[in-house]
């Protein structure tokens, strides 16, 4: 009973969604599906890439992971299949595997490619825009349903890697932007929470906050605070509000802190 | 382990869906629930049933499809069960399962309706509000736990159909329209892609495409393309971005193609 | 295999509740998990209260539902599981099973109740902002497993009850409320329709409605009708139409219900 996640931008409202799950239960009936996401904004591949690289670790040995944010569907961009640590992925290849590539690389874990160039595993029919269903959804279930990785296509070692903004040490402090912002509304950074130590003020978009505070709740309704996020990341938040309203903050917009000594 | 799909109009925010889950399971423990949709505009059957008929063919033998897209609720309008080639569908009599018997028909499938009058296999108390919960959910689970047809209702074999526009050939091309925009923006219409043959122009909201392309991302991002759907219909399309915005089209616009030579 | 429901204000955008899944999959890989609701306005715990208390009922013995709706997450408020008449449940410690905790008193239903102090069926490492993650997933993996409730922390019996607002019975009639606002935008109230008898008026926001209708569906499409909700309550409606959009309506709204004799 494998399990297999998918990640999309194709929402959930025409029934694509419900199209590849009928594809993967055709050839894997005992396949296991779970949705992550499929409010990926359309053809966005930073934002896959980051909740893909958030939700795949809390899954076990064996998972295959089926991403489908696409924009270059039909074109000859590659599609992959990938072994990282003790989980297989299958998505195009055009970054979207990018953080949990560099996490397996910084992890020293197993790690193999395959360009899915074997049809055998695709459905028979193959159209120009709807690869989720034509060849993700069946190269996934087929690994879930055990053929192995090499099976599927021939291995390479070039899958192509998106460039991730980091955080910038400088002499104040550092430098960091935002990178997802969240259904709440909470402001996620490139910052790991564990970099910033002593005293410290953040500045973001007009804003000063003191401090990094231990949760939402220790605050009155509607202060602007500083947390660590769920996966160790600054944060910026509104106790019981949006940040993204009160700030009106955008993907990309600068976060300074600076330490105090 | 039979599947049984969902598609309504329900949305998923209030629990209606999770409802309809708890009694299928407390009835048929084994089924496997998928959602097709649950975002079908209120009481937009012209929706529910291009999605469903799109959907429904990726599943398998045996599979039970409860559709609940149901404006006259409560009121006489009967509520069906259907066997359609070796699939089982579960709906109010009003039309949404039209293009899936068209369909059978038209591959001359195996074909039986009946009409749910047998209580039976209802639950015990029955609203004049959510027929979903108290009828269509329940009379699916038993025909997944096994339940023939023929014991949920007497036959019948006059479903309501509804007029579905249909693409009409012209002196110069064709003339077909806008039947579903997807959420991507895509704007699906009623005109098979293999219909089109030869060099042409397609006018659509005071726009002009020429000829149809192999995938959007053939163009530079922006563009405004004709493309063959996944479903082999003609689909208007914006490159990475949304036709129904750029154009400002709505369901039921008109397409005109026109054949050069 | 039990059932594990899941009802959250996370949204379905960042995977938030895919993770959830993928922690409860690997301490009971067996649990068939839903989704009630992930659309719970953020911080709501009115809204998801009455919602849990409206869908869990139709769920059998057994079932384990994990209810995260948790402005205090972080903070000194204690997190709970419960076992109300034959399901059970895990939420933060804040009123969200009120309204199941007061049917179950008025049913004579077996009660217990826990405070979750027992970390060993938490995840190893506990944030300050993602306890249905880190508490609330495991804890209802391990009750969905089999682990008694008794395991789970020590017993308490005096969980935290919110107050929701009651119908009021005056001279004339009663003075309900609105208390939820659905998808198709039917406003749902607090005054059982079962305790409106004889002719009524109903009045709201400047409209007048004469009696009860048995539908949605006895009526033409527009028409403002009063209806018994799928859950006995009385509940306004616009035919095919947003009661809430027509009439501009809010939770609280007064609904007067005037008795003619």
């Amino acid at each position: 009973m494998t399990i297999l996640t998918l990640l999309t931008d194709f929402g959930t409202q025409d029934g694509f969604v419900g199209v590849m799950k009928g594809v993967i239960w055709q050839i894997c009936p005992s396949a296991k599906i779970v949705d992550l996401s499929h409010e990926i904004q359309p053809q966005n591949l930073i934002q896959g890439a980051i909740t893909l690289s958030r939700v795949a670790p809390y899954f076990g040995e064996g998972t295959v992971h089926v991403a489908v944010v696409d924009p270059g569907v039909g074109t000859r961009r590659r599609a992959i299949a990938a072994q990282l640590g003790n989980q297989f992925y299958v998505a195009p290849d055009n970054g979207l595997l990018t953080l949990l590539i560099q996490d397996a690389e910084s992890e020293h874990l197993p790690i193999k490619f395959v360009n899915l160039d074997n049809s055998d595993y695709w459905l028979r029919d193959i159209t120009s825009t709807f690869h989720g269903r034509d060849i993700f959804a069946p190269v996934g279930a087929h690994l879930a349903a055990g053929v192995p990785l090499s099976k599927l296509g021939s291995p390479i070692n070039d899958p192509i890697l998106l460039d991730f903004p980091k955080a910038i040490r400088t002499e104040k402090g550092w430098e960091a932007e935002i990178t997802l912002i969240d259904h709440f509304g909470n402001l996620r950074s490139n910052l790991p929470a564990k970099q910033i130590e002593g005293e410290i003020e953040i500045y973001i978009l007009g804003e000063k906050i003191k401090g990094i505070s231990a949760s939402y709740g220790h605050h009155p309704k509607g202060d602007l605070v500083a947390v660590a996020d769920s996966g160790g990341y600054l944060e910026i938040a509104v106790v019981n509000g949006s940040a993204e309203k009160k700030l009106d903050a955008k993907i990309g917009d600068l976060i300074k802190v600076v330490i105090n000594g």
